[in-house]
């Protein structure tokens, strides 16, 4: 390993730092690196430092942007009426390939009470600003009429069907149902493609539970 | 994907041009330096660029390389009389912690005529050199006497074990073999840890072809 010049152990060490990149992968980046142009190494340097300096977190729904508000909480043309709930923006990023149409509520993690992860450690607690703007409305047909865009009337809950994401979800429902508002949870089952015999028993069981008339 | 930031996608698409990075890692990847850290960024981006700049092709062994002879070629406790042939740096940083203390060459490639890669693509020709020096040495005892640390007296093949390595160590081996230097090719059979049960053929045949008394 003292062999290894410090510039190219350095960037191993940056690879290795990833998630899910051990050190052999590491190493294998590098070296394509090494004999890659060097238009391809600036190019992810640059790519790395640009993203860093232009993104945010929107301040309504906590997904990742260049501009506040987002290119989903400003565009009109989305259902205002609907919130997905999701644990992280690489959630936001599938569900719009899915063409989901609606607005997110982005939470930046789990409740995780081994991880010391508690409600208050992500964005719950700013999801209902979100919805009380809309259940006071009633009150005031005026104003009703002015931000009729923003009722919310449907929570959809995306978390993920872990443990910790069911926890969660169940949290979320319980601190929204004395406002009255609908609130769903993405069904569980067999993914599309898959097969029944190698499903484990808690999708099965999951997938039986959530039936539909055919 | 409309909806992702442009910066977010640039560097998404940065990490797709890696080896063994699909959209998926790439997008895992991009979402965990936007939440880490700006440092951890900006040594990633360092790196890349520090190494692109730093490093260099030994002109002796072509190992990648800070200073011009490489550290192993310039460290005179190594074995000079032992050179290593082997496919790309990677293999020597394996070879490194395997504790082998001889030189190396590097041949950035392997002979593979399907992907029109002929003998005078990679470094092949530029190993005579190095022993046509010694060979050439009786003849001027004096001569020897001075450049008796690069006497080459073993060659080990250690391209790899696939049909383009063995090819490319034949054609070695036919190379060198009128200079009267011993080459020697790395051992073939079941890999240490492994389970003869779940070894292909021509391993196994391999590993019998290489057996010894014990």
């Amino acid at each position: 390993m003292a062999k290894v010049p410090k510039s190219v152990q350095d960037l191993i060490e940056a690879f290795e730092r990833l998630p899910g990149i051990g050190p052999k992968t590491a190493e294998r980046l590098t070296y394509y690196l090494l004999h890659a142009p060097r238009e391809e190494a600036e190019a992810l340097a640059n790519s790395a430092l640009n993203m860093k300096d232009k993104t945010r977190i929107c301040s309504i729904c906590f997904n990742i942007t260049e501009v506040d508000p987002c290119d989903i909480c400003s565009d009109s043309n989305r259902d205002q009426s609907t919130i997905m709930i999701v644990e992280n923006p690489l959630d936001v990023l599938a569900l719009e390939k899915a063409n989901y149409k609606g607005l997110y509520h982005v939470l930046h993690g789990v409740i995780a009470p081994l991880e010391n992860i508690g409600p208050d450690d992500i964005h719950i607690r700013q999801l209902l600003p979100r919805l009380k703007r809309t259940s006071s409305a009633p009150a005031s047909p005026k104003l009703r009429g002015a931000s009729k865009a923003s009722e919310v009337k449907e929570i959809i809950l995306a978390t993920n069907p872990t443990m910790e994401g069911e926890a969660t979800a169940m949290y979320i429902q319980r601190l929204i149902s004395p406002l009255g508002i609908k609130v769903t949870r993405i069904a569980r089952g067999l993914p599309v493609g898959s097969d029944l015999e190698y499903a484990d028993e808690t999708t099965l069981s999951r997938a039986l539970e959530g039936r539909k008339e055919y």
